[in-house]
């Protein structure tokens, strides 16, 4: 597939802040989100350190001749009206959006002296960025299920079903919560013993896990599957995720159907939807299977899924104490994962989710799970880390972590870098832990 | 508590149908639904074989002096807007929509004559009755969680934390339908051996799964739990519920994050929430813990709710196969529960639910999951019914069934009856099975 002009590593935008080595945002990028103008949710895009307004690019008649329907989805309060239509819709937005962001055109020149189109986009206050009608949490991250499972399950680490299907649960969508919101430590709960009793107290093992969600575009109608080679036009761009989890609460609730308490008092997702238009020049082959692995079912093997159904996604947790803050301390890097590393891909996902006729709406998450990688610095959990609270994590200040503490911050961040190709980032996904009610 | 005008048994109403023996939609009753009137979904109320037009019966004067958020409410498209008023509007409404319904009083008089308030019930498309944001399906009956457990853990059927907490887990909201809807038949990964390799095909053990569904009302803002007192202040009524289940699928993917493609194809609901008002000459002391079973957590424990927090509801599972109506012969009972035999009532689910300050919202439903009983008759699904396929049922015309055939339509039944009190009923919770698709 040609990378189209909007990926040209050499196209400047006449946003400066957009220009800066390592921006998120630069013009290549363009990710779509809302947030609050006198109050009212409004959609709009990053573009370096600034937010573009949409409806008043759209009133001032930038996206003149693009198809009506766009032009009404602007005017929602969330993303999932303009979501809806399709990557195609997606995609001739960012085309007119790079046009009239780029430093060597007409439209540039004219949007530059146009004031009114950009906000700061420091302070702002974002949204979610839809209305999410059901939230799915994956677990496909072999390296995550490993680790988990030889801690529960010593002699049997990994399920006989786990190398047949992308293994998911659904999660709660009410309280998913938008970057920048803080947590409250949940009560439940627990037992030492496994036969009981519990008591109950608030969770001495919150922790976070560091994921990517797709936010679904174009959606399916009940009963309709959707192929393999279809998934992806389902899919209208990938969010960070920290899926807070009470790993007590978990132990005792979740025999036998699935973390529920530990999982649904919060996950946090970062505010701008990064379109897979923009992640184009950063895909890579799926994890390569080996001769150990089983041969898929036929529904979730397709060659371009295979080939390029991975993206190349670098992902970082870092942690910022209360008394890191005190000090003046900068957060510490607690690990880096690779998103490519994954045992199923973002389309296999979506394929397997529908496979059964499952309908899924436009706005939808998927999340991917905890990503972590085979060394102990790509673990992208607590849990992991720790290794269930035996080998605490010593932070550079003296401070020992095996699982959060209360004013904890806990910050994700992604980007894709690869040589020749401008740099682009997701941003942060960002959230501190407050103490449990009293 | 004093039984209030609108239960009194003797009560009549104009509309004639409504009077019948065994009607399901008595003036005691007034279960409130969402229909399609000239292609627009409206809000409504059943009485007898009719529906009573809120939005006529608004627009004429009949709620005059209530609350202007419930005139506004009453012309929304779903019943979300009117829930999330709280169960003191719906009882103001009751008020009202009784005494307008009654033979005995003036305003019965007056709305008997108004032809343009009522419509007839049968032929009328419904919808489902609220926008339901999260679905989450409890696990609350022993006599089910035991017989299961027998099937798939013989030496352990019932898990250690199952008498310490309602064990629960998030289903799918997009694919809830509402009754009168057909039910795909699912395709899914099965496998004979616990260790595969599975298989790709249809669902060869469809199933259904009585259940009672609980549709909140005033929704808590995350964060804050919902003391066991007030849980049903939280609840607007309940409603009859079919959690459709692939068998074949839940054994090879449940472990070990719980039931997903399963269940996720569809669920039904009935039409009509029958509210917790209707409900009250219903009550039922919760059902009585023996010696052997564990003291609960004090968040878990209510006065209130141990002498009243349970209800009489009979429910019931009939089944009409395709040769059955190709026969002319009537549907066939399967089964027949009793709601009030619950190991846990909805008000310690709402709280459990809510306890690590996860937001519940006006129109999600929590339903109880399978209502079993002890005897064989009172088996809630036909995984019971036919002891994991080892005991097929057998029909009075000499057909059988383990799990469900392609055509086998599926007819849940529910009603409430006491001596001296008005039977009230939920109506249907009716689908029939289509064949998978090619």
């Amino acid at each position: 597939m040609p990378i189209d002009i909007t990926h040209d590593a050499s196209l400047r935008s006449w946003v400066e802040s957009a220009n800066t080595d390592g921006a998120d945002f630069p013009v290549q990028n363009l990710p779509f989100g809302v947030f609050l103008r006198d109050g009212t949710p409004r959609i709009g895009v990053a573009i370096g350190d600034r937010i573009l307004d949409l409806v008043v690019a759209r009133d001032r008649g930038y996206f003149e001749g693009l198809a009506p329907n766009i032009a009404a989805a602007l005017g929602e309060r969330t993303l999932n009206a303009l979501f809806a239509l399709g990557r195609s819709a997606l995609c001739a937005m960012r085309g007119r959006l790079s046009t009239s962001l780029r430093a060597d055109t007409a439209e540039g020149a004219r949007a530059q002296r146009d004031t009114a189109l950009l906000l700061p986009r420091e302070g702002a206050t974002m949204r979610l960025p839809t209305t999410i009608g059901d939230y799915t949490d994956f677990y496909a991250s072999i390296d995550h299920a490993t680790n988990v499972g030889s801690m529960f399950r010593p002699d049997n680490p990994l399920l006989p079903n786990y190398k047949h299907l992308p293994i998911g649960y659904h999660g709660r969508a009410s309280s998913i919560v938008v970057s920048g919101t803080d947590v409250r430590r949940p009560h439940g709960q627990t037992s030492a013993a496994p036969a009981g009793p519990p008591a109950w107290g608030p969770s001495a093992r919150m922790d976070y896990e560091l994921e990517v969600g797709a936010v679904i575009g174009a959606g399916n109608s009940l009963g309709s599957p959707i192929p393999l080679a279809d998934a992806e036009s389902h899919v209208a761009g990938l969010v960070l995720v920290n899926d807070w989890s009470a790993r007590d609460l978990q132990t005792w609730e979740y025999q036998p159907l699935g973390p529920f308490l530990a999982k649904n008092f919060a996950t946090s997702i970062s505010p701008w939807v990064v379109t897979l238009d923009a992640l184009e020049p950063f895909r890579a082959p799926s994890r390569e299977r080996g001769a150990e692995d089983p041969a898929l079912l036929p529904y979730l093997v397709h060659e371009q899924d295979r080939a390029r159904g991975a993206f190349d996604i670098t992902l970082e947790v870092w942690l910022r104490t209360a008394t890191m803050r005190a000090q003046g301390v900068e957060a510490v890097r607690l690990s880096r994962g690779e998103f490519a590393r994954m045992y199923w891909t973002m389309a296999q996902m979506v394929t397997h989710h529908a496979s059964n006729g499952c309908d899924l709406r436009p706005g939808d998450l998927l999340a991917s799970g905890t990503v972590s990688g085979p060394t102990r610095d790509a673990r992208g959990c607590l849990l992991e880390l720790s290794w269930r609270g035996t080998e605490p994590v010593l932070l550079p200040n003296g401070e020992q972590r095996s699982f959060l503490a209360d004013g904890d911050e806990v910050i994700v961040r992604g980007w894709c870098e690869t040589a020749g190709r401008r740099r682009i980032g997701f941003g942060e996904c960002r959230g501190a832990v407050l103490p449990a009610q009293g």
